[in-house]
């Protein structure tokens, strides 16, 4: 990624693969850590790191005892659309696998949050989503229950509550995202078919209606070696 | 984080720890790893993987042979403006350490996007980024020579890019960011004194003016325990 300052070893390494991968297509087995330490003159520890690096960034992927090219990541706009609408831009069809949905008490940053009392019922969907039948990301949306209890009764979880909302007549105004890396805890590590040690885009957003009155804050994890997130910025 | 569909004992775990890191204040001292086993009535792995998350997530650092409460994370704004901003807004002050800056040739994607012949000079200038002298991105900034030749005479790389390309008359009209999560390279992990196993936040970015004239492309790691990016999105 970054130049090196000096072409060390490793970096050497990282140069030769990737101009290997960029020779193969989606689904080719890439060669073994052995054949390519001896390719490449290097230890085979030098090999194991740039390859690790490359699992990480989803430009490889294990398939059964071998390695194969991934399919490049799946693009995310920071904006107002769903997560629907991003999946569907990338030519890639999107799904949800619903994990929990139930009612919890607000605690006190959840209700500044959510514009409700202190304890008031919040509706928490956690929903695996999905692309290509890939599981992707782990998205937790905590919503007042005095507001949206009528999803209970109309609402699929395996689709877009974006679209649900909007059909409703909420109109979507301003969101505020916060966006940082980690590593999953085995729960979502289970959740999302991945490991404690990939690292995970962490996002959490609020968002609010055109009146400014909270619609929902969102918790949501992504693995890290199939979603990139893309924003266009202009100048004020 | 995400909720949990049942109360694991890892989720009790960091939930417990979330708690006592509530009461204490930045540079405290966290209990040891056997001592908080004792006191949750848990394995010591089961400790080790929540401390583990809350150091990725920068809520702990190592100081010494003892672990203390971090500062809070540096906010980046998603926009035009340059570290420096967004660095002051957080109460930080801002440095710079020049790593290398020398001029290259442009491959074929750095010409396209650079607005460059294939194999022009490109001046590639490296730096690493600190927040109150602590080290929290290694930078990679890509400039046509042609373009910006004049940097070399004036430009103190310690100091904002940004602020001396404005003063020259340039004007900063769109850009487009790619943040994806990475493990770092050993180069990147050595610069950026961390360790290969910690996550970093990865930012590709390629900056126009007013005319749509390309300015720069910047490649950009922050180590994920210090920084989070931050969007304000309103609808179109």
């Amino acid at each position: 990624m970054a130049g090196a300052v000096r072409m060390s070893k490793s970096h050497l390494v990282r140069t030769e693969l990737d101009g290997l991968l960029a020779g193969l297509a989606v689904g080719d087995p890439v060669p073994a850590e052995r054949e390519l330490a001896i390719r490449f003159g290097v230890a085979r520890e030098t090999v194991r790191q740039a390859l690790h690096e490359l699992l990480v960034e989803g430009r490889i992927e294990r398939r059964g005892r071998g390695t194969v090219v991934s399919k490049p990541k799946l693009v995310q706009p920071l904006s107002l659309q769903s997560y629907t609408e991003g999946a569907v831009r990338m030519g890639r069809t999107p799904g949800r696998v619903l994990v929990s949905w139930a009612d919890i008490g607000a605690d006190a940053e959840m209700a500044a949050a959510l514009g409700v009392r202190r304890g008031a019922k919040v509706m928490h969907l956690e929903r695996v989503l999905l692309a290509d039948g890939d599981r992707i990301g782990l998205e937790s949306t905590y919503l007042s229950v005095q507001r949206f209890a009528w999803l209970r009764k109309s609402f699929d979880p395996t689709t877009s509550l974006y679209a649900a909302l909007r059909a409703s007549g909420v109109e979507f105004g301003a969101a505020l995202e916060r966006i940082e890396t980690a590593l999953p805890s085995p729960h979502e590590a289970a959740l999302l078919g991945t490991t404690t040690a990939m690292p995970v885009l962490m996002l959490n957003r609020r968002t609010v209606d055109v009146d400014d009155h909270p619609i929902e804050v969102v918790r949501a994890v992504y693995r890290g070696d199939r979603v990139a997130f893309e924003a266009f910025l202009a100048d004020r």
